[in-house]
């Protein structure tokens, strides 16, 4: 990056003077409360034709635009649904599905703001998120406890919900149970004929909370039957890759669930330079339907999850945020369906 | 997803009591200008040990938080800084570079919110985000025009930066000139002796911000030259991928750049099963330098892409809403290099 010059750092000059409500009904000769009505879109409140074009007028030419704080004040509440920023790279699944989701809550009026939270952890961020007076608050991952749900609902969020592993006391719980995706995997294996199972587990921080519950759902498949289950721990990078592949065939399985299709494509290049027959050595199976799985050679079988949409998920904050008096509800939200293609 | 039962949408309830600086100021004793130094940090007004022990208590029991927006209000600006949620799926790259930028804003005290911006274009956009009073806007792409940097300023904006191709009059420039990076490409195919060179130009909305700009790259850096440019038109799906690699051989190409490693891997696939030998018949690079692409075979080369750290961008951020009466400053940040593998 190209270096600029320092200059000392001034202090802090004065707000320049920014164009008010007042000044807008001065310039087009109406009261304030009428500016409010005609800007904030209040239907409640008959006003005629000619008078709101002169105040849609007057706030064009003084580039005014109502401050969400001074109305949320006002109203004791704002339209804000607060969900914290992902810390960790979102993949297009997930993507797709936030873009869905604003879309849904954006026609319902809401506004989505996703949070930095990177260096808050679980109450603290909630007091964080709290600051900013959110009407609905919607929080993926683990973390948040009950006196972040309390701490959240006393400063006046109608909604709190959790899209994760567990219920959280207070909040609306939207269960993705990733165990589901382990055991349609482990499921499909032993389908195939196969018994020695080994599941990678992903040495990389942050992802525990997939890949633990992934894990534990293999061996839910598995229970009961002759097969047996092995961790398999790797990290996302090609070195240990191919440290693993070198010892493979002293592990002894037939099988491997790769937590993912990331890893599963790790895994398959490392296993093929090694010599390993990919399905007849070792079957290999993913998670999460990439289109890259279809491109690997074997066609890479995979799990496909299944989200809840982004308009059925904006359709339960706002019937939360409205019956805000009523018990917490949960939902299961993940589905899990096999791909079966030539890895297996 | 789990069918809940209907209820009849009642009126939005009553606000529930919310405590308030003053329930705090009552329970610990003081005023509430000492709540405010205290829960704000105040530095310059000195409060013995005891009497922030007492606030921070009173706080905790009564399960207080500061209203952001209160706060905002009664300073004139805030401390957020707002972005603008990227509406495509994000790469690794992108994720780690915003990550970074997180941090390094709130070490600098800013709070980072990304605003979802899906369904708002260029300058009503601006008017939305400018409802949030943010104290710095950081736009990246395109679309933000100077209407919207005036409205922004106008709200009390002390900073705008936009983060793109070109300049925007009144925001501070930090330019991401794409057509580097496949200028980089160009030459590379050039010096590796490749002169009849395809540019896969995708036909994916939304990427156009990035691929004209690196399809003209491409030219540049063989303008003068012998060698010629073809567009190559490619949708990110297997069908169009095997459509394009069945007429390959008639195109007459003997390289191309595939705009990014996953247009890379999805075209070296089509190429492959049509049995065209890579590198000897057609060279191929990406761009990204995403692991997936060291793990094709042959290993593909790409063009590293440098973004400007997390750190400089917050430092620049700080310096531009301290320094706000300044002329708007313009940096180069985007940088590339080639990595030469196997596939060119």
């Amino acid at each position: 990056m190209v270096q600029i010059p320092e200059h000392p750092a001034p202090p802090l000059p004065a707000q320049r003077s920014v164009p008010t409500s007042a000044d807008v009904a001065r310039l087009a000769g109406v009261s304030r409360a009428t500016v409010s009505y005609v800007l904030n879109n209040a239907t409640a409140v008959r006003i005629s034709e000619p008078t709101r074009r002169r105040v849609h007028q007057a706030a064009r030419e003084l580039g005014y635009v109502p401050h969400a704080a001074a109305r949320s004040l006002r109203a004791g509440h704002s339209r804000m649904v607060l969900m914290p920023a992902p810390t960790v790279p979102v993949g297009p699944l997930y993507s797709q599905f936030f873009n869905e989701l604003q879309w849904a809550l954006s026609r319902l009026d809401y506004t989505v703001v996703q949070y930095g939270s990177v260096g808050l952890q679980g109450d603290e961020a909630a007091r964080a998120w709290a600051e900013l007076r959110p009407v609905a608050v919607l929080v993926p991952g683990s973390g948040l406890g009950p006196q972040g749900v309390a701490v959240l609902k006393r400063s006046g969020a109608r909604a709190v919900l959790t899209l994760g592993p567990e219920r959280v006391e207070g909040a609306h719980a939207l269960l993705m149970d990733h165990s589901v995706v382990g055991r349609s995997a482990g499921a499909h294996l032993l389908a195939r004929g196969r018994r020695r199972v080994g599941v990678v587990v992903p040495e990389d921080p942050g992802l525990e909370i997939f890949s633990k519950p992934r894990l534990e759902g293999v061996r839910l498949a598995l229970r009961g039957t002759d097969a047996t289950v092995t961790e398999v721990p790797l990290a996302y990078d090609e070195e240990s890759a191919a440290r693993l592949a070198g010892r493979w065939r002293a592990l002894g399985l037939d099988a491997v669930f790769t937590y993912n299709d990331e890893y599963a494509m790790l895994l398959m290049r490392a296993l093929q330079d090694e010599g390993i027959g990919i399905p007849d050595e070792t079957a290999v199976i993913g998670a999460d339907d990439l289109m890259l799985g279809r491109l690997l050679r074997p066609r890479l079988s995979t799990v496909h999850i299944e989200l809840p949409s982004g308009q059925e998920l904006a359709e339960l904050v706002d019937r939360a945020v409205r019956d805000f008096g009523a018990a917490p509800e949960t939902h299961e939200v993940l589905g899990a369906t096999v791909l079966h293609r030539a890895s297996t």
